[in-house]
């Protein structure tokens, strides 16, 4: 099992004008970005918000693919949905994930803004990743929900990952294809 | 301009089973695909669908945030969404891409599938959407809802690129997030 990981966080995040907020879950983000991490070999998928309520969103959408009716009429669904667990905190996902990989996992964050520190290639990204997939030295990749990351989050990371580059000065994925996109650049074969 | 345009058909598509059939037009995949065509710098985004009805229903989301509220409170929204138009069939997108760009698009479809004949390498895809993006020769880049793009748009197409590679055996991203990769493999920076 690949000791890789990744995180969306629903706080803390920020809104269209940098306030620090708690967005609400996506029914197709967990299914997208379990598919895509499922797709790329990651091993677990915290979808973190401290709402108890979307805890159980979040579980009933997974029972049902995973045990459900939907396992039966499409059973590939489950083996991308059982990768997902809600947790409250990105501390709780960093320490179950530090409890299954045996030591605390590096963290990379994401973000579309290019200025700021520890900023990691995508190529030096690629070979944390490869370390990770073989099990040397875990990786947990975050990612953030309405418009990214709080600064508190980028701050305490290991890494921040470069931008994914946009042509034309446009800068606005949806976190579902953005997610894709950098596990397709850190772990996609060439 | 670049001359590269994609067309995310709606018909004919494969059903689990194999058989051809239409799909219903998905709110997140008009903006997560727009979003994305925006951004690798894509110039048209075709929703493909016969239902008249869901034309009426894309219109109306993409004028809410290329017109309306959604313009106001979210200005690079329209950005993305005003590259989307719905059309007919697959010939209605050619034939207006045709009429756009003064000649017949290369059509390439993709498809999860690994068999098949035509198929095309990212590194050869590359070279054409680079020479697509300089306005050398346009081309078409074609994704399927549902269980991908029926064997006669396959079979119709110049090129079927090769499906993106899944670790561990697992082929089922959904088209948001293989389209995101797809753009990237093509057409992102290095």
């Amino acid at each position: 099992m690949s000791a890789i990981d990744c995180a969306l966080l629903h706080h803390p995040v920020r809104d269209r004008a940098g306030a620090v907020v708690t967005t609400s879950v996506t029914n197709l983000d967990v299914h997208d970005i379990a598919r895509s991490a499922r797709n790329y070999g990651l091993s677990r998928y915290y979808v973190v918000t401290p709402i108890e309520a979307q805890h159980t969103l979040v579980r009933r959408i997974t029972e049902h693919w995973t045990h459900g009716a939907g396992r039966r009429r499409m059973p590939e669904r489950h083996e991308a949905l059982e990768l997902c667990h809600p947790v409250e905190s990105l501390e709780l996902a960093l320490a179950d994930a530090a409890q299954r990989h045996g030591r605390r996992p590096l963290v990379i964050a994401t973000a579309a803004r290019s200025e700021g520190p520890k900023r990691l290639s995508f190529e030096a990204g690629r070979e944390l990743a490869e370390a990770a997939r073989a099990g040397t030295e875990p990786v947990l990749i975050l990612f953030g929900t309405g418009h990214g990351l709080a600064n508190i989050v980028l701050d305490s990371a290991d890494h921040v990952l470069a931008p994914i580059p946009g042509q034309f000065g446009y800068n606005h994925l949806s976190v579902r294809a953005a997610a894709a996109i950098i596990f397709d650049r850190l772990l996609g074969a060439r």
